[in-house]
């Protein structure tokens, strides 16, 4: 396995001369230039990540990262922490939301355990790569230590590895963590410069009180910790979260290994933030899914150069958007390779 | 097969009861209430439309009507009338956009000459529906008869009649059509009240000089013609095109039967507008799939009060988006009926 800094030395830049074939392809299909939009930026970009104009982005996988919070004792979730392992569970079984819609993109779940505080034991279908039981509270301190935030990112790179050794051909992010909109809105108030309050949304439901509460906590964990932003793994240990890591970890690994990794909403564009920090080139690997009603995700993905796909007012995460995204580019590979051209049909190109 | 005002008296308002009970259902689902957002409307409608909590809305399809279009020899299309019987060619043998995203989502399509401007002969797959060699030309006086207009209403009611008696539970609609960006911008331009210039596109892809043109003949073709609003058959047969007549009829025929018609992109729109001024109740059974580039296409759906449910950037035409959109209802439903409850996975609801 790779370390973070061998694995970044391994994201290229995508081929212009791939790119440009991709380009020519497109262009000569049976349809106006352009006109199928956002599908045929992202088959171009397939084509770039891949080396091929016929682009392997199946099997698909969705590595749903779970872990806790300590500042959830300090009252920013709608929900109690025990809830990250139910929903654990709920999606080990295939009942929650990530598994419907993950099933009708056909791409596969894993659920990866970071760092959840609850001991399953041993649980068939549970990836179990726990570094600790939740992070502390980011209210008193740093949420974990630069060693655990450099392993959290690890267990993502691993985790890339082993899906595309396995066979993977596009990845999704995914998370499920009770108290983790107010790491990502920490992050995105520091990497934006904006202010807690308009970064800070009401996750899964909090009402008035409870969301100036979170923008509290949020301004007072930034005082406290004082995270240094030009070294992501500081901000990731500092006003973290070991999911988020994880995820930042996925994105580093997909681009090292040139597969496509569709980002999901918030938290995980926390994440992907990160590993763009970490890796400015490792973007360009990157397909953010949907904007998330969360109004500190805009931020965020502007940060990176990101323009979601889609605007369907998710805010759920476990990897939701992430399914509806993969389904998107796989159709946008199948416009590239199935479609037929003005000459192979025999009609008419645009009049000169 | 029932007639253009027989169809609208069978078209009645969503029952509130059933409505109800899918809400209820939706907030019962291992997820914070409405954070599937998009979906969760459109699983609501589905219910509604349908009176199920299993609505079903598979198998589905794609009508694409194809039609001609006189105003074509006023140079308003950067692709020449040959392209139209092309094109539908191309459909039938499965290589245009709309046959690789409709495979992609699980939909058939069904091509319908309602008045394409070349003699086919028999060509298997082709439903061979034409009332005409195309319209005349708006310029110069009505692009049809009353008579035409009616009969191509027509056309789409019997089509999703007889779709529906085949088993379809969910139609799209889709149009193939070179010049029909211009009776779509007349159609817009009209009911917005809107100068024609803020309602009118490049189409398939017209320059500068094209585009102050095309904008000069639906300027002309609206004062030539002086079409009545409050009257739709007389707008579709002044200013619109037998395509987007059997749109109209096809919203107005799956409305009556109960079944959801997913509206593709500005011609589409066109049509679907058209049914809603003859019924506004209709609009409750449409989804419209995609914000289209064509400038015109928003002022219509706020007319509707229809939100889509993407932006692409598409302006491609034939039911592309129809397809994307089939798929995203289709997820809808899914969500609906095999998420686990919080009851059934044991996760514990919001705290109070």
């Amino acid at each position: 396995m790779s370390g973070i800094k061998e694995t970044i030395e391994k994201i290229k830049p995508l081929d212009p001369e791939i790119l440009a074939k991709a380009q020519d392809k497109l262009d000569n299909l049976t349809k106006p230039p352009g006109s199928l939009g956002r599908l045929e930026e992202l088959a171009k970009q397939m084509a770039g990540i891949t080396g091929s104009l016929e682009p392997p982005v199946r099997p698909a996988l969705i590595a749903t990262f779970a872990a806790d919070h300590g500042v959830v004792k300090d009252g920013v979730s709608a929900f109690p922490q025990e809830v990250t392992a139910q929903m654990v569970l709920n999606i080990i079984n295939g009942g929650a939301g990530v598994n419907v819609l993950a099933r009708h993109a056909g791409a596969d779940v894993w659920v990866v355990d970071v760092g959840v505080a609850h001991d399953f034991g041993p649980v068939e279908g549970l990836i179990d790569r726990k570094l600790a039981p939740g992070t502390e509270s980011m209210l008193r301190g740093p949420a974990m230590s630069m060693e655990l935030a450099e392993k959290s990112v690890q267990v993502g790179i691993d985790l890339a590895q082993e899906a595309v050794a396995k066979g993977y051909s596009a990845l999704g992010t995914g998370e499920m963590g009770i108290g983790n909109t107010t790491p990502a809105s920490a992050i995105a108030a520091l990497y934006s410069g904006l202010p807690a309050e308009k970064v800070t949304g009401r996750g899964t439901g909090l009402d008035d009180g409870g969301l100036a509460a979170k923008v509290r906590v949020i301004e007072r964990a930034l005082e406290v910790n004082k995270p240094n932003k030009d070294d992501p793994l500081d901000v990731l240990a500092k006003v973290g979260g070991l999911e988020i890591g994880a995820i930042c970890g996925l994105c580093l690994g997909g681009a090292a290994a040139h597969v496509p990794v569709v980002v999901d909403g918030f938290i995980s564009t926390a994440g992907a933030l990160l590993a763009v920090k970490m890796c400015p080139g490792a973007a360009d690997y990157l397909v953010s899914a949907h904007r998330s009603v969360e109004i500190g995700h805009t931020a965020m993905l502007r940060e990176m150069g990101l323009n979601p796909l889609m605007d369907l007012d998710f805010r759920l995460g476990e990897g939701t958007g992430a399914a509806i995204g993969l389904s998107l580019v796989e159709a946008a590979v199948k416009i590239m390779t199935e479609m037929a051209t003005f000459a192979s049909a025999g009609v008419t190109d645009k009049q000169e």
